[in-house]
Formats: C-alpha cells, sequence, structure tokens
C-alpha cells in the first residue's frame, strides 16, 4: 500500500522544508535561496532577465494523463524556453503551487521531483516560492530568472526585411500528443475497462508531457558568434508567434508551407486522426521550439546544423504575412493558435 | 448603465496590451519590460532581491468585501513587504492573474488601476506576467524584484543574543478588520437589506484593505545607519514571525505583553467583538509591519522614532520563546497564526 501522509500534518513551512530540503544550490549568485522573505542574487555586471508563467489544472494541464513528475519538469521547461528565447541563460526560478486537500505529500514530492530534474538537467537554482491551498484544482506560478551579457539580449520587435526566419526542431508534434491523449481519456471514460492505445506513439507523447528548452541553441549562437536578429519561443504555435515577430517589428513575411518542420511521427499521427500536419504544425502549441530571424549573411552558419529549418523570410508589412503552399497556393496566416481564454 | 467588455472580444495578447498601455517604465535599470519573452534588468553590481505570492480567492480573499482597485494594490504591498523585509528597495514586479468569466474587462482594469497606484507609490516597475482563464476564482501570482547594496541584506536566521526585538507601526488591526468584514458579510447573506455598518471603523478596515509596505523604515534605518541583525515581516502574526526568527537564529526570547504596539481603534473594535486585544495582536496576520532584532547599543538611534516599538529581547535557546504578560504571568508563545492550510 502507498504511503499517505496528510499535507495537514506538516503544516505550510514543514512542507516546503519537506519539500526543498534535498535541493542544493548550484549557481555561485544565489547567495540566499528559500528559508527568507526572498531570494537574494548578484550578477556581476549580467544582465538580469525575468519571466513568469502560470499553469491551471484543467486549463493548461489535465492529471488524468499528467503524470506530476513530468508536469513539474514541464512547469519549469516553458519558463526556461521563455529565457533561452530571449538568448540569455537561465539561473534561478521561484514556484508557487496551491492545491486542494485531494493531493497527499507523496503527490507534491512527485511534482517537485520533476521540478529539480529540469533544475539539474537546465543547472537552474529553484530560489523560492509560496504555497497555499486551492478551493479547485491544482495552480502553479513559475517565475524564471536569467543573466545575459550586456545588452546581447534578442528581442521580438527587432527583425529586418529580408531576414531569414528559423525554426529549432519540429512543430506539431505535442498538438497530436495532446489530441491521442485527449482520445484515450474519452475512451476510457466511456469504458474504464479499456487500456489506453499508445502503441508506437512515444514520440508525439514525450513532445507534450516532457518537452525540453531549446539551450543547444542558444549554445550554438553563441559558439558560431551568430546573433539572431529577433527571437521567441514556440509556445502557441508558428502561426501565431510568426504573426507577434511581424506585428512587433512592422514587417510582413513568407513562409513556405514545405519548409515547415514536422516529424514523421508527427505526420504518421496526423494521419491516423485524419488531420493535415500543415496546419497542426502551424496552430498546434507547446512544441518549446525557438522561432527566429537571421540576416542573410548569416544562412551559412546555419546549414550545418540539422536542428534548424529556414521556413520562409520577413517582407515588407504591405506584403502581409503569407504562407505559400506545396501546390503554389497563398493563404494569409492567421492566429488560431493556442488561447487559454478559448479553451 | 456601466460598460460591460467581454474579455472574449480582447483575447488574451489584446488584454494585456489594454490592461498595461498606460504604464511607463520608471526605473532606468528595467532595460525592457511588458511585450516580450522575459524582462530584461540591469542592476551595476548591486545584489537582486526575488520573492513570489500566491494570492487565491476564497484563502486569501474574499471578493464581497474586496474592491479590485485595492486588492490589485495588496497584490502588490505584500510583495514589495517582503523586499523590504531584506532591507532591499523594490525595483520591478511581475503579475500572473488568472479568472473566470464572470470578469469583464472593466473588473480587471479596476484591478490593475490597483497595481499601478502601488507601483507609482512605491516607484517599482510592472515588468511582465501572464494571464489566463481559471475554472473558479481569481489567482493572482506576484513575483517582486529588488535591489540591495552587496551582503546589506539581512536575513531571519541571524540574530544574536540579547537582541532587542522591534515592531514597526502596531499590529492587530487587520484581523480585526477581517472579524468585522466577515461579520458584515454574514448579517447580509441572512439579510440583504441590511447595509453594512462600518460607522468609525475606517481604520481598522483599511488595514486589511489596504495596507502599506514599510518603506519609511527601511530609509529610517539607511539615514540612520542602523543594519538589524535579523528581519522579517508580519504577515501571519507576531507570533508565528517570532517563532521564525528563533528557531531560525536557534534562539529564544521574551516579549512584554505591554509593550505590544496596538492602535486605538484595534483596542475599541476588540472589546467591541469580546476579543482579547493581545490575542488579536498576537495572532492576527496580514499587518505587514517589519519584526526586526537590534543590537542594543542601537537602541538610542531608534528611541525618537515613535513608528519602532521594542517589545523584548532575544535568548538563549533553552529558554524558550515565553510571553511576559501585564499581570506578570508567563506563557509558551506557540503559532496560532494565520494558515493557508487550516482556514
Amino acid at each position: 500500500m502507498e504511503q499517505r501522509t496528510e499535507i495537514s500534518t506538516l503544516g505550510e513551512f514543514g512542507l516546503i522544508e519537506h519539500l526543498t530540503k534535498n535541493f542544493e544550490i548550484q549557481n555561485a549568485s544565489s547567495i540566499l535561496g528559500i528559508g527568507d522573505d526572498a531570494a537574494v542574487i548578484d550578477h556581476f555586471g549580467k544582465q538580469t532577465v525575468v519571466t513568469t508563467d502560470l499553469l491551471i489544472e484543467g486549463i493548461h494541464f489535465d492529471l488524468m494523463y499528467t503524470p506530476l513528475k513530468h508536469l513539474g519538469y514541464k512547469s519549469v521547461i516553458v519558463n526556461l524556453s521563455d529565457i533561452y528565447a530571449m538568448n540569455a541563460t537561465p539561473t534561478q526560478i521561484t514556484i508557487s503551487i496551491a492545491f486542494s486537500n485531494r493531493f497527499s505529500v507523496e503527490a507534491l514530492s512527485e511534482f517537485y521531483e520533476g521540478i529539480y530534474a529540469a533544475c539539474e538537467k537546465y543547472n537552474v537554482d529553484l530560489v523560492g516560492g509560496d504555497s497555499s491551498s486551492s478551493q479547485k484544482g491544482f495552480i502553479i506560478s513559475v517565475t524564471a530568472l536569467g543573466e545575459v551579457a550586456p545588452d546581447k539580449f534578442v528581442q521580438r520587435s527587432t527583425a529586418n526585411k529580408g531576414d531569414l526566419i528559423c525554426v529549432s526542431g519540429d512543430v506539431g508534434g505535442a498538438f497530436l500528443g495532446l489530441t491521442l491523449m485527449q482520445r484515450e481519456k474519452r475512451i476510457f471514460l466511456e469504458n474504464p475497462k479499456i487500456q489506453p492505445d499508445l502503441e508506437g506513439e512515444d514520440y508525439i507523447v514525450g513532445r507534450l508531457l516532457k518537452p525540453e528548452a531549446r539551450k543547444d541553441i542558444i549554445d550554438f549562437f553563441a559558439t558560431n558568434n551568430i546573433t539572431p536578429t529577433s527571437m521567441m519561443d514556440v509556445s502557441d504555435g508558428i502561426s501565431s508567434e510568426i504573426l507577434h515577430l511581424c506585428k512587433q517589428s512592422n514587417l510582413g513575411c513568407v513562409i513556405y508551407e514545405d519548409k515547415l518542420p514536422i516529424h514523421e511521427k508527427t505526420r504518421a499521427a496526423a494521419f491516423k486522426f485524419g488531420l493535415d500536419p500543415t496546419v497542426c504544425a502551424l496552430n498546434g502549441g507547446e512544441d518549446y521550439e525557438l522561432i527566429f530571424t537571421l540576416k542573410q549573411e548569416d544562412y551559412d552558419k546555419i546549414t550545418l546544423n540539422e536542428e534548424i529549418a529556414v521556413i520562409g523570410y520577413m517582407t515588407e508589412l504591405e506584403d502581409g504575412c503569407k504562407l505559400l503552399t506545396k501546390g503554389r497556393n497563398t493563404f494569409n496566416i492567421t492566429a488560431q493558435g493556442w488561447n487559454a481564454f478559448t479553451k
């Protein structure tokens, strides 16, 4: 029988102590972490980057098919992804959570295991947080801090006409993972005797449940002396993100359908579900890849990196945001990305 | 008739734009604020301080008697209070919110008015955040960053035996404000025709609904060359906080009942409700005062400041944490402070 310790036996401070006792500070700059009113961070002349995300049960995740450890891991990743999208290096995070009394200490420990795994992998310190009860559902708020050499951060608004539009890794997989899990959940709810059929779908399920942040791309930029002219992470889908880059840079764009990087497993899953892989790639969210623009003269520097695809280029504002299909048709790109207010 | 704009007509990004469009960056160190993946902050050799708080409707606040503007204001204050409690100066905040569709744009604008009012008063920049829908209730997560000269931050664990224990302002008022509002709510729910009777209770209601952070005390320390030996803010009640200071400093303490700073309006309200003012002062939360310890030789520096009361001193660990009453009885101090898991 699994052990179940009621959170009330520990109290808030006991709980924080319990959850953080095995966690060691990694960065010399984390002068003071958990256990005081605030954390202290030294930066030695670098610039501090800060981002925050709120994740709500039933809106951003479904505990029916999301293991708590994966949820903890992903909660960190989505924030680190925002830090990398600034061309910065994450250094510290804070985590606040609220939960109902259906959660046990073991459940929360599992969640924190995921958090610590992400912190360890990305060399980030957990330096603070808050915890509380909630009336309904599990609520997670993460703030990440990072550092970047002075004025080396990359914004969304600084692309130029003619710049190449690039995407890291591949896109659309997380959306198909979500589609699969939602289908399996529906089937399970209708008949609890039927076990989920995830055979051969590790890739898309992994994209949904255990995303990674593209530290390797930022490292590649540094090693190869590349500074993107603009950048952001792909959390709401390529369509939505490219419209942000265009709007904030006062430009238009052309995206080539046949250049969109889509994994073969993603294509196969789309086919199985009767969905258009291109639509999944453009409008599916949560891939946590990076989309960025480069000066054309930097093209040679990226050709050997198989993790980077050039998918189009920036145009004049008046040209609008266009998708050129394989069949040579042109469509306006519209934002049908993931939206926390419509789901 | 009041205007009501549905949030769905703006969408998430439109909403953020709407809510932040009139907000100007105040600190030169806020290099990049809202509108990108993360905010960039420069610190020129100072140390960065970060704190975060999660506020949940029904747990931390009741919208039945909390005006949204006040709620926004207070959400910022509770975080700034943590920054001041480090002997630091707050510089930036991020705010994430989640809300159900019963909220209109006007309601959220009112909430942000309060946030901006606090930012303006305390010279703090709002540099980022996130927003989402919620399945139930209003959820607020605030992270505050601050700066402090290298190694000038004050922890909880560094008090010494013999140090004086001091409290700013007065305590217990917010708890009586809460008691009053809960009574009026109950009466109203039983009979909606009865209007709330808050006559003469401005002080305690103000303590609950519009707390301030003790910037003045930190400024006073700087001007008078005072460095507390330990410090924290009073959010869960004096009892709870003094036990933290003692435990983390490995010491005991003696607190004098007759030295506890209690406002005459707080005393009057306690009398009216048949409550012991001392119990309210010790166990009532949300006063957002500062509790700190001083070397005895610093006593002369604070005697002229009427906003600081000396309430006791630190003793050996073995002496325990004691309250000496007016009647010369001695009690052990126990934590009955506000706890988000038992309410």
